[in-house]
């Protein structure tokens, strides 16, 4: 298998991204199901996208399908795969082993094609040595640097209280992680070698209520 | 305080929505400093947002500021939340008390002016009786409906696994509540009186790993 051709995956914007991402899933369901080939519409109709929107993101990455056939499942789905980079498990570690680090390291979310949890980090002598529930080693997080590398970690998880966010976010971009998903209400970065991204909670029960409100 | 006008809410979109509630997180930071009064410049610059886009936000909603003098912290804040309906307390109760759900009960993003988790529910015995960390009691998950009536609780998160998510939602809205705030990867609803709100956290994963796949 060649990676030396992926086009157009550097001009995808996060909401093309997105999509993408959740057209992906749907070719895998399809793929356990059996099906070979599905049309945009068909696609479309099952999980609650548009067929114009399918048709236009496809095509601005390449040749996929064939008109009046359809898309050939197990084909577009790799070559999605690899134009996405979510080809391979990426190693992740989460540093803190507090619920929601040890609720991201066994979630099905995190561990599957795309991404393994290999770690998770923490201060507490009373977690390190230990296990989460399906088994993800609890390590001191003085060892963060030196494990990153042995595990050729790639994406480090924030699931540390806001003050300690910063300093952790900085113990990751230095021990050479690419990318931070930051789960703490605290900003963290920029790093010169480290993409952030900031998944904040608040937010999704804010907007929640704000829609709630509109409609009462 | 009257809450008969409330201009231009039923017309948010969600990308305003979100950037209100942004807003409106800067003005709480900007009165705990003891802040006054502030420009959009002043607000752009502080909190990297973008000057025109606050304005035109404000504009829509209604008469906020005073050209060349900026906008009122105090006012344009009670203002802002009693637009966007986050001016008081809503109850929120989680179904399932495993690491994410006692995570969620006991964050700061779900407890504070505008929400408070009043309670946990499971299945689980040995869970049932006993509390969160920061106190949240952890209920009998068949006293559901009738403790979301007590509480007058408006919103339900799911903390479930994704197998047990599309009943929980339906006894949710069965009892009541006005939302649902999924993060089970399972479909939920749609539901007559009850507004659902998915949280992908593996989407949250993905996208980051594109952003490093374009980077790299």
């Amino acid at each position: 298998m060649t990676r030396a051709a992926r086009p157009g995956r550097e001009r995808l914007s996060e909401a093309a991204t997105l999509r993408l991402s959740l057209l992906l899933r749907s070719l895998a369901r399809l793929a356990e199901e059996g099906t070979a080939t599905v049309s945009s519409e068909a696609l479309a109709r099952r999980f609650g996208m548009n067929a114009a929107q399918i048709r236009k993101d496809l095509a601005n990455l390449g040749e996929f399908g064939v008109r009046g056939v359809g898309y050939d499942v197990a084909d577009l789905r790799s070559r999605l795969a690899s134009i996405l980079g979510l080809d391979r498990a990426r190693v992740v570690v989460v540093v803190g082993a507090g619920h929601l680090g040890q609720a991201l390291a066994d979630s099905g979310s995190f561990n599957g094609s795309s991404f393994r949890v290999a770690a998770l980090f923490d201060v507490d002598e009373r977690k390190v040595g230990g296990r989460s529930r399906t088994g993800v080693p609890i390590l001191p997080a003085e060892e963060l640097a030196r494990s990153v590398a042995e595990l050729g970690a790639e994406i480090g998880v924030l699931a540390v209280p806001a003050v300690a966010a910063p300093g952790a976010a900085e113990r990751l971009a230095g021990a050479g992680v690419k990318g931070i998903l930051n789960f703490a209400p605290a900003t963290v970065g920029p790093f010169d070698g480290a993409t952030v991204k900031n998944v904040d909670l608040a937010l999704c029960l804010e907007s929640l209520a704000v829609r709630l409100s509109a409609a009462g």
